[in-house]
């Protein structure tokens, strides 16, 4: 199914930068080091709305915010072994301080495990301070080898959440994990982007952890993008820097932790999902401007009523928490300005002529459908509100219709071989659950693995693993990814 | 003029390190990297109400909020040459990734000026643009040689707000000086600071800038503390980085710049300027719990009518968007909870048992003064806005009154002798103006120069220069700093 204005999935990848770069959300490419870049004011705000949905629902959930140091000095960042071998290639590391050479090199934060529990191991003494959740919004960096890419592939990743929390059981983490994962589903479904939720398999776990539950998009090119990942991390790392606290039956123990993080991808796969060809759809909830006002008059004369009217508009719908423009630029015509702010995703344009001032109505048009209907003036903060509601429900209705149209099940390894040129996506196989099997599924397609739904599907009854022949107990999805 | 209470001047420096680790405000001095510490969730809480206060003033005068790399790469920092030789010795440098050695060394940003300038080349065409006005809220790294102090001198600034402006005039740059010093005023005022206001001398202005004017405060144990400066760039950075815009007169040319930053020390001086012996006292409007309810019963029965009112009474303030907590530990004694929460500086404290639920009162009590005073329940919100507004007011007039008392003027050089031991905070001495007398004053008297008041004061009418004996022209300010 293909709607009016879809972007092609051959030129999304064009779009994404153009629509960065014109909409003014994100200066890429022109800052001096690779991969990095720089949030620009529109950008910054949508940035800022979304990290303040995010922090919403950590908030609710009893996490509490910090702030750790961004420098983490070698010994302590090469405390947990399989971790510091996950992350070795791809850590900065700072020698100097002015001309001195420094007696111990500082690592940039590539993600905070070890100072967390270092913390915690000063912080936590007693079962009864437990669970514990803690949560820091800041920038990582990770020294990619690979193409860097705007907001998605970065070597400064300036938006990253990242949760820490410490538990006097391996069940209690284990709870923590799905309460991390209804945490990420609740702020995917409010912005709209359609999910899938895999285990990934062992070899592809986070470096540390004792399993990894990531979240997975698709992006309009096909290609699969991880957009937020869980883990439970057992006591490997509060082992490694002694975090032990008094348990219930006066023994000391070591705490069990699990960690879990979001970043600018979030806001990449906001931007892309909903986008057409005109620009950016951004979704009412977290949309800088969410209204924008385009006066439309002949004369001076019809000018000074209709402005009046729009300012009168404006300060309503303010006053009512809604943030509100008026494009009053004179070397515009109105189609111009429609243009203008379609392409920044401006999700409600009210349109006021002399016929709106004089029957007390004003037009309304939505970005993503782009229809134009009058409502009543005296209930305008209402009516926006309900347009609001009714647009962020039609996108994620319309996203998740896209995306389950793009997970194709197949049964024989032959058929992934058509992926690429005509599928595009997911493609899920019966599985018999061995990962010496998900191997070989990977080498032989060439795809890479995500990894198997948290819950067993259905449709594998009676199915059987397309390498050794077993009866499948799950599946395994398999995509192209970024 | 003391007051109940008071810290005393010799006990400060152990009072603040004591404060910020029990309230769990800052974590200093455990991370094993010097200088750089650990904000956590009650202080976070507090940072992020003092964060949005400065956000918002500069929001309200049209300042748009940006995100720039962290690191600047060293031929992009060089650029200016006052610039790289203020920050040479005090630079972080990150010399390799991964395994690699970098090609290009790559700075932890000190400030962003070089940066900002750089990307105002791609942004700024035309005069119609200007004057321009962008900010960020950062963490910056100074590797400092002397000792370093929690929140007051880090290597890492973990909060650190810097604006960045750009101008057709030089005129216009100087209008924006004024303009961020009436918006720090604005700042310094609701959080209760006192300040004054100095132009600095030119030995000892920001690298890279015309002229300095900066904000000093005198803080409880007499030294003086820097908390904001706001800086005159000229066009010494735009003609480095080559940022030119199309002028009113049809040409080219170079735009005028201001840049103006605060740090962590707003937060260190609210702290310290309105602490007592018992530990913080927060102004109410960045205080992260508005009001504490204390339960006070002597039997179960007592206790059941008594959490449920005080329930209500929490419900009731939430609701007016007052953020309440009430105590309900049971292992702690009211006394001891009242000790817990005078230290965390809650602003009030509600009082509520038998007594209150039958008159329809509660007991309230103003963490300053700690007088007990009954209020109508019906009023209860309106009643606890008015205390907290009266708490804040109080706090800055006992501030300014203290500070005023800490600033003398003086005649003679010698009388700057008893500095230190009576006299501490500010010394003001007649000055004729000339760099070569200031340097002369600093040397002879040992004490360091914050430079002279932006107006012209009136007591040095007939005053004569004590280093050269010529007419004054203004005065000098000396003290010792942090």
């Amino acid at each position: 199914m293909r709607y009016l204005d879809d972007i092609n999935p051959e030129e999304f990848s064009e779009w994404f930068d153009t629509v960065i770069k014109e909409a003014e959300i994100y200066d890429y490419g022109r800052y001096p080091v690779k991969g990095m870049g720089v949030w620009m004011p529109y950008g910054f705000a949508l940035r800022k709305n979304i990290i303040e949905l995010i922090r919403k629902e950590h908030d609710s959930k009893g996490h509490e915010e910090i702030l750790l140091p961004l420098l983490i000095p070698e010994d302590l960042l090469i405390k947990e072994e399989e971790h510091i071998r996950g992350f070795r290639d791809e850590v900065y590391w700072v020698t100097h301080g002015g001309l001195d050479e420094l007696d111990v090199k500082l690592a940039l934060r590539p993600t905070s495990e070890t100072s967390i529990s270092l913390m915690e191991s000063y912080w936590l003494n007693s079962y009864k301070q437990l669970p514990k959740k803690f949560y820091q919004i800041v920038s990582i960096f990770r020294y990619e080898t690979k193409a860097t890419r705007a907001m998605i592939r970065l070597r400064e990743v300036s938006t990253f959440k990242e949760a820490h929390t410490a538990h006097s059981t391996f069940e209690d983490a284990d709870r923590q994990v799905r309460e991390a994962i209804e945490i990420y589903s609740t702020i995917f479904d409010q912005l709209g982007i359609p999910y899938v939720i895999s285990k990934r398999p062992d070899f592809d776990k986070f470096a540390g952890a004792l399993y990894t539950i990531a979240f997975d998009t698709v992006m309009p090119d096909g290609k699969v993008l991880q957009v937020g990942t869980v883990h439970h991390l057992g006591q490997n790392f509060s082992k490694s820097l002694d975090v032990k606290v008094l348990q219930e039956n006066g023994e000391n123990d070591y705490v069990w932790q699990t960690s879990y993080g979001l970043s600018d991808r979030v806001i990449a796969s906001t931007i892309s999902i909903h986008g057409d060809k005109r620009g950016l759809i951004l979704p009412y909830i977290i949309a800088p401007i969410k209204v924008v006002i385009i006066p439309i008059y002949f004369n001076d004369e019809e000018k000074k009523g209709v402005i009046e009217y729009s300012e009168e508009i404006r300060n309503e719908l303010e006053n009512c928490g809604i943030r509100t423009v008026i494009d009053t630029r004179t070397e515009l015509t109105p189609g111009k300005k429609f243009y203008d702010w379609e392409l920044r995703g401006v999700p409600i344009r009210l349109e006021i002529g002399k016929r709106e001032i004089s029957s007390k109505t004003v037009v309304i048009v939505t970005r993503d459908e782009l229809k134009k209907k009058s409502i009543a003036r005296e209930k305008i903060c209402e009516s926006v509100r309900k347009e609001g509601e009714e647009i962020d429900k039609r996108l994620r209705e319309r996203a998740k219709k896209k995306m389950e149209e793009k997970i194709s099940k197949v049964e024989k390894l032959e058929l992934t071989m058509e992926y690429g040129e005509r599928v595009r996506g997911i493609i899920e196989v019966p599985w018999c659950g061995s990962e010496d099997c998900a191997l070989k599924i990977q080498e032989r397609t060439g795809i890479r693995v995500l990894g198997s739904p948290i819950e067993k599907p259905e449709w594998i009854k009676g199915k059987t693993c397309p390498v050794c022949g077993r009866n499948a107990v799950t599946s395994l999805r398999l995509a192209k990814t970024y």
